[in-house]
């Protein structure tokens, strides 16, 4: 158990501990799909995958989420490279619009420029009131061995016992922005070794 | 946000921020298998379903986790309705072993005794130094439409963020002992309503 | 090769190649379903396989099949063990009336007594106008690993080229009644040894 | 029932109750593997759909086929669009080569030109001495939803039912060749409506 961890510990026990026993209000989670790989679907006539369909919104029906709200936000359908000024500005207004309604939000977004966006969110929302959430996938949730349908089983988990702040989550782990890049060999979210620690922030 | 959730931010934002940027040594997290529901697979001659194989680490293996290190110990192959005291002494007895050399110990365990096997935990253990995550399913994993890939792969990813302490963790949420009872109408867990808030770990 | 097969030849050739090419009616399947371990799904609350959804017809409908019209009978919801003879004998009546109106007839069963009913159908009909095909699984179809998909994709595959006739259709097998056998140790469906070979049909 | 089929019914039935009781040897097929979209599997870092990994020997490898010994030939691995004549030309001295030595042959192919393959190997071999069958999928093995695994479980059913030909086994159908084509509409196999019917076959 790091040392950091251990200082999370007053204020997750006061949290979960606090939680009214009787809570009629469901946890809501707004969800913002915007494409990415994850997204991708089969095209059978043209033999190549495309973001097409709301394939998200049925990998997280197939989920069993108690006590949350899921609401869905079908932004755009494209690849993270196809991503141009004018829809990472959509994607921010969304966002900042979601987080007020909701208690979480969740971004599903290609990883190839998934740190941009984060980065362009934390630079509108430095002091967010909620946790904003990216994920992704890898492999197309519609193809064997895919990482999409954990990577949002944990970016919908993450929502409730992160602190607000804005993060990339992936294979396990939940990395707050600044700072967290794509690393290309072992194909995973990492936080960058040249990112300045944030004092300020910690 | 409740005010509870927003309290916790202080300490999560250190954490996730802190933890070194080079770190070499993996997050290391103890599975302890029991059996139950989640690990029963379809015996061909008898035509039932019966605890006989280790098919919660195929499970755990087909996810990816970065930095991560899990290693496995199959206790026993029980449903837990026929756990006896005896049995419940060894899950307390390893789970305090492991949590002394792991960042977080996992017990997968059957559902309709989960409860007592969390309050024997923390009433062995009142103040652990890790997360200690009970899980387990309602319908077995190798059946079609479980939720035990679901309430593993939170289960894991929640060891990196709770805090040290007894949790259950299904459906999207984790809960903490004192308390945590199965919901046999809806088949998840709850808090119990007539569990006392803890006040002096809040 | 062998002679058999090879005589099979000239009937197998006329049949292909004579279908008119551009024929408007469909190929019409009926499928009858009685239950069987095939058919078992979980019920979460007993903790339980049963026999209580339709999952057969869920799983046809996963199939591409052409020029084919594929219609279904819900006989009846039972373990093939719980078959009494009222239950068999509506069977075969369902059967005959289906033979009547189909290219040919799948009928769900399970493998416990399946052996049964195919003689019992084929003392009923001992030369049925279309094939008749007895199928099943020995691992339900929602069940990881299952046998299902394949030996229904078969039997409805069986359908368009084997000769009228009563038959057991698994694991890549057709086998005609009389003297089919459930093989108890390998699981799967034999020819018996004791089975005169019908020199009468040949 | 057809005339056509019904004109079948001595053949197959010769075959089935002739088949010795007893037999030691099981029935021997020879899969050629030469790529095609059934076998395209999802490259993480080029972000694309491609031919590298033996996709469809795990695929066969997870059906039950009793009494049946299934060899396995990696000839190429190519999209068939790419398939230049030489390519072909080993195609089928494959087949000829396997066709002496197994009961039956089944070549996985791409569908864009497996038409083309059909008539070589008719051309090649205008009376085999076993079933030829060439498959392949309208989507990739790996992808939800795929057809791979039901074409493939035909045309190895296929194999023990048909007569020695050169065939196209899709969609729950044997199509015979000459004449057989892609239709790119549906996306599945049909007889060409300009194909003459062979009457010399029949």
């Amino acid at each position: 158990m790091s040392k950091a961890a251990r200082s999370l510990a007053g204020g997750a026990r006061s949290r979960l501990s606090k939680r009214p026993t009787a809570s009629t209000a469901p946890f809501k989670i707004a969800v913002i799909m915007t494409g990415g790989t994850i997204a991708k679907t089969y095209d059978q006539r043209k033999a190549v995958l495309r973001n097409a369909d709301p394939v998200v919104r049925r990998l997280i029906r197939s989920l069993r989420l108690e006590d949350t709200k899921v609401s869905f936000k079908e932004l755009m359908q494209k690849d993270s490279l196809d991503l141009n000024p004018h829809d990472r500005a959509r994607i921010v207004e969304t966002v900042r619009s979601k987080a007020r309604r909701n208690a979480a939000v969740v971004v599903i977004h290609g990883t190839d420029t998934l740190s941009d966006t984060g980065e362009a969110l934390l630079a509108a929302m430095p002091a967010p009131a909620v946790p904003i959430v990216l994920t992704g996938a890898m492999v197309p949730f519609v193809v064997e061995g895919s990482d999409g349908l954990q990577n949002v089983t944990e970016a919908l988990f993450a929502c409730r016992l992160l602190a607000p702040g804005i993060y990339a989550v992936f294979h396990g782990r939940a990395l707050s922005f600044p700072g967290v890049v794509k690393e290309r060999v072992a194909l995973t979210f990492v936080r960058s070794p040249d990112a300045a620690i944030p004092e300020s922030r910690s």
